[in-house]
């Protein structure tokens, strides 16, 4: 995995921006954080409507900021591959998340030339302790190979 | 699993308004719609903001209907449990799906103590073309045991 | 998923049994069972090397068992594709199996033009609570497509 | 995750040996190598009856290893625990792995009152490149908590 990253944080977030504009629907919430070869991460800042009572970011919008993180990881290896799908996924929800901005951490397990899978990680900002953390396989579509 | 149902269609949606009414913001899109002994399900109608280019419903949405149709069979069949919560889920996506309402079909396959499991199969509307299928895994609160 | 099976149980079980011999490693366990089009399943014979403390059919072999099943669903389906191979594998052990025959039956959930997805349910032989249950991906090498 | 280790690799070891006898049957193949704070892994010495044409360790042997490392890794942060039992797990094959040894490293991802939760990575011992990476669940028993 020590190949030249194919695209920035910037270049990332302006293509996520423009291919996927119904992701900020409500107010932008996933930040791409970080795109380099330490760490390719994002940044949460949960609003009201993704709070479950208690004050802590639902399941699900865990599971979209594990998908497009793994997707931000992808799009850094392999450059701008709009027609990639997620396949599957499995999440495990560790423990209830404090109040906060949480971060997620993607590192790419497998970069096959149909299929990629990437690990990520959710915590807390600041924090190592995580809340959940998942696996996703992402389809590229052939005519890109 | 034939014991008698601790949960009308009505009583769980009711159940959830009060619950969770975080999950109609923006407004309601997932229907109880079936649960009787023949089969547990919902109706998810999909709205602008849940749509993927093409018109499709997102992976991350139809992973919202999955998880909200398992705890929906949980319901069902332990009665108004507030403090179940999701702690594992796998999730694959199969082919993309139409345009139009998916409905999601819950089917329990373990009840345990402690740990409840759910298989559910999306489709759209009138077809018995998967369009995914997950697995989820809940924990029930220790106390209510 | 109507259409011609292309494989029998006896051509199936020949088509193992010199593709796989290493399977049958320390005598025969795994037999396919029925394939047509109402259930394709195998039976699981267990011997002493495959229990744990208390007679019990151990995680590992179970999940070998899911694993051979799906591929006999993909056969059947598919015909004779020796390079398939499995990329993925979830599975949820849902209750200690009692001693006696396991019977795994396989459903296909997607058969695309490089992904197979395939449910499998575990059950006692003779009954239908579930032990056990996995979903499989398998991965179609490109040229036989 | 910073308090002491409750177990040796030796008493992991014996441990195993005396509980899990049937785990050697047909020889031993698996070997605890290290259990210390920095690192949890074990050693898969493969022989004729675990490969697949090709000579490389079939997918089903890389779960059990999977599935025994993450036991280790289980008793070693808690203690001779033999009645935990593996709930749930996602396995990828990501690649073929070639011929020798695997070394497959423990991470604890949840250490809870009810659920353990462990990730496990395998690669070809003196190599980063993973073949298959899992993450497992186990139950503990309420007595022991």
């Amino acid at each position: 995995m020590s190949h030249k990253l194919k695209m920035t944080a910037e270049e990332i977030a302006g293509f996520l921006d423009a291919e996927y504009p119904e992701m900020h629907e409500g107010g932008q919430t996933i930040f791409v954080e970080t795109v380099d070869h330490a760490a390719i991460s994002t940044r949460f800042k949960a609003g009201e409507r993704h709070l479950r009572p208690g004050g802590t970011v639902s399941g699900p919008w865990q599971f979209t900021l594990a998908d497009i993180t793994g997707f931000v990881a992808l799009l850094a290896h392999l450059g701008p591959v709009a027609l990639a799908v997620t396949t599957s996924a499995t999440i495990n929800f560790l423990r209830r998340p404090p109040p906060g901005d949480l971060i997620a951490t993607a590192r790419i397990l497998k970069k096959g030339r149909s299929l990629v899978v990437v690990d990520v990680s959710i915590a807390p900002a600041g924090s190592a302790d995580l809340v959940s953390h998942a696996v996703l396989t992402y389809s590229l579509p052939p005519a890109k190979q």
